[in-house]
């Protein structure tokens, strides 16, 4: 199996991810922190250390705004509702995931809005005028993907983050496909809650996500027993125990940890370039094929991954061919419909094809192959 | 290392469990049923068929009402968040655990307010009648656990059932220390809205939780990407997509279908056997002890767990002494306080004993001897 579809969740994990998790499994049963027994300090001090090692991947201003989720898109929920309150209106790009707008659309009835601002695939430069002429003296908060999971395009974070620094608007990061990839420094880019998904970028197991704090603590929407404070029955207000009620993941913590380190000794650069070289050996190799279209551009900078389609044919037969050759892509809308119908592609998805730090070159090679194969045959048809 | 702390999660987990997730992490990393091709597909049966056994364990009236979620805590949570309205009242019992008080606390301040019936330990009839003086014609819900972390009580639960069904009045139960101890039939017990720590009884592991639905759909308080409907801009209304936004915890899901083949293979009825007999050997064992205080009864219809004290020692400081034996205890007030309003333990906490399926009766004779001890030498400095 040649497995392409690293933007959903990142396979094979590395070794050391799946010792971790079995260990915490086989060794680390035990709630963290909340009972008196070795095996539950052992456990604590797993979250501890992962906490630390995030924080500093992230370059987060402390540990302890470091908050461990089921994933990003339970992260991004509990910024938004949170934070929003009835009459504010929010910014977003045209390039967000279902994880950010379907939450926002949900807010509509408690009369909180959302204005949309275009993203230029191409330029940046559009982009950020295009985002300057929709931020408004009433936006609360500006919160938008890093990187689409669809066409790979970059946001300009940096310059965003920057203006809205300036103007007091809290700035909220779906990092779903960066963290891990491309680095991301909290501090310089402005950035008071990023929303990770751990399981992607950072080879964690399903089921990880993360949530990093430098902005004002939200209010919960999920509220519990913490192992602090049992006597109180209002949630506590410190963190990180605020916004983690009942039994964490702890297996899927541990792979958090293992994961940081992998990508840490494989360095983030290092990881990014193999990709990105990747990316651009598919982009040459796939626009030679008459009847294709790509809809990612060619740049470095960018997440690594491509969207694409074969003239004639709907995403999801192509991914159905290319399994047929045990090769694992991504069709359909990848729920991310703005994207789609800025690329007039909402009706057919598109094929979007993502490596990973295992990812070899002849992976690429053989898929292409097999595509140019699947567009001779499609046009001896239709 | 004696673990006796198998109410806040089991261990260890059965071979077959760590077995299921690492496989799980190996061969099916990848978004079930999202993407077009094997290995997505495979995840996808791997949740169907675990949505099965979880239906089928508890006569849940179908698989679509099976949502995974993190963890009970999220559950109770989904349930009361997406149900109540402005100038509801709920009943909800004395010896809740902070997973119910918290989060009807926090509702207060939406002018949903909660009334408290008391439950007798040693009386199920009374705590009937209790339940009967407290629920009104304003009671739009009724929560309650199902059996008390604390004292291991079990509440009249059919009874409760039968009552809210009759009356129209929404009935969910906190069963994250009976799932897969205490059978529970869902239709017989007229349970609307289950709620499971799969990390507990089902041996599955941390981070996992289940909320098992017969009655009206909730709201969503958590929406994003399902897989489906990815051109809706809105929270897809089917179940069970409605309310799993986001990359699953697969490995976890894995690990609760194998941890319900180990429950089925070995039976409940033996399980609860077997950990009943051992709670009563500690019972019979410690209460032989001078200075202990036993604070649950030694009837077999309850949960086996048992809680005491030792005279003049905080609950965490003879925890601690078992630690240095190699002995895990929970200490502390369990995330119970009202419980521990109740038996006058809210400043000492209790001790807490809680065997699971491994735990074998040299483990009780060896930690009830430790507690002798720990009990002879405090009076010595006392």
């Amino acid at each position: 199996m040649i497995y392409l579809d690293n933007a959903a969740t990142t396979s094979p994990k590395p070794q050391k991810v799946i010792r971790a998790v079995t260990n915490a499994l086989v060794y680390l049963s035990a709630n963290p922190g909340r009972s008196g027994h070795s095996t539950s300090e052992n456990a604590a001090i797993v979250m501890y250390e992962t906490r630390n090692k995030v924080a500093k991947l992230f370059n987060a201003p402390n540990a302890e705004g470091v908050i461990f989720t089921p994933n990003c898109t339970a992260s991004i929920n509990y910024v938004l509702k949170g934070l929003l309150k009835r009459g504010d209106r929010i910014v977003t790009s045209s390039l967000e995931h279902n994880a950010v707008i379907r939450p926002l659309t949900a807010l509509k009835k408690y009369g909180i809005g959302f204005d949309v601002f275009e993203v230029d695939i191409d330029n940046s430069e559009t982009t950020f005028k295009n985002f300057l002429n929709t931020v408004g003296n009433d936006t609360r908060m500006v919160i938008c993907t890093h990187a689409s999971n669809v066409t790979g395009t970059l946001l300009p974070i940096k310059k965003i983050g920057a203006y809205c620094k300036e103007k007091g608007i809290l700035f909220a990061v779906d990092a779903a496909q960066s963290a891990g990839v491309i680095p991301i420094d909290m501090k310089e880019m402005g950035i008071d809650y990023l929303c990770v998904a751990a399981h992607k970028g950072l080879y964690a197991p399903m089921g990880t996500g993360l949530l990093i704090m430098s902005g004002p603590t939200p209010a919960t929407i999920i509220e519990g027993g913490t192992g602090t404070e049992s006597a109180n029955l209002n949630q506590p207000i410190d963190l990180p125990e605020k916004y983690e009620s009942g039994t964490v993941n702890l297996p899927g913590i541990a792979g958090i940890r293992a994961g940081i380190d992998f990508i840490n000794e494989k360095g983030i650069d290092r990881i990014r370039n193999h990709e990105i070289k990747l990316i651009k050996l598919a982009y040459n190799r796939l626009s030679k094929i008459s009847g294709i279209r790509l809809y990612s551009s060619q740049y470095d900078d960018k997440a690594p991954l491509l969207s694409f389609n074969l003239n004639g044919m709907n995403s999801i037969q192509v991914a159905n061919e290319l399994n047929r050759h045990s090769v694992a892509v991504r069709a359909g809308l990848h729920c991310a419909p703005f994207a789609h119908k800025r690329l007039g592609t909402i009706d057919c998805g598109t094929v979007r094809i993502s490596p990973s730090a295992f990812t070899s070159e002849a992976d690429i090679i053989k898929t292409t192959e097999y595509v140019a194969n699947i567009a001779s045959k499609s046009k001896a048809i239709f």
